[in-house]
């Protein structure tokens, strides 16, 4: 049993919150390192970005090269802070190497 | 500002949490009724389903019909509650007018 320590729910706000799908092929035989540093960067953006909604790190099953990220950040700021952090930007360093193709990434308006 | 009032972080264990990627088409001029009972049915999931870690209606910005649900459940038993209760199945009947095309819905494996 996975115990779920914290949910999203936030109220509707004059902000609009902005949803993120990011799809990242990655290179055959490195799927381990690129979950281990996924991951490690999973823990920093949980643990530094208040304006960080979820980020989620999931595995195709069809394809087990290909990742989607499901991520939500409460507002444009929210997001430009996730950007622009040193250890997403250092994270971003290491994966470069990884993948198979520049990541697909998808902006949504959340509802 | 949007108040975070919980945000998603569980320890991974040994049962595989499940994410959910449902993209759906409305027609047009049935947006505004689609999203009032999407947001009606996501409330009843967040507040009946612990097994849902997060469950998030997103907008497509190049095509206004188009939308992306965000989800993710802690196990396949959390995934069956979800698709079998009465306020699930309520709702899809409702939402089933309003669609322009069956659902595409994506399983993933959370990492």
């Amino acid at each position: 049993m996975i115990p779920v320590i914290n949910r999203p729910h936030f109220n509707k706000g004059t902000i609009m919150a902005i949803g993120v799908l990011a799809t990242i092929t990655v290179q055959e035989g490195k799927n381990e390192e690129f979950e281990r540093i996924f991951l490690e960067l999973t823990e920093q953006v949980r643990a530094n970005e208040s304006g960080n909604v979820f980020y989620a790190l999931h595995r195709s099953k069809s394809d087990p090269q290909v990742y989607k990220v499901m991520e939500q950040y409460v507002g444009p700021a929210a997001l430009a802070e996730h950007g622009q952090s040193d250890y997403f930007r250092q994270a971003n360093e290491k994966l470069a190497g990884l993948v198979a193709a520049a990541p697909d990434i998808e902006l949504l308006d959340a509802v």
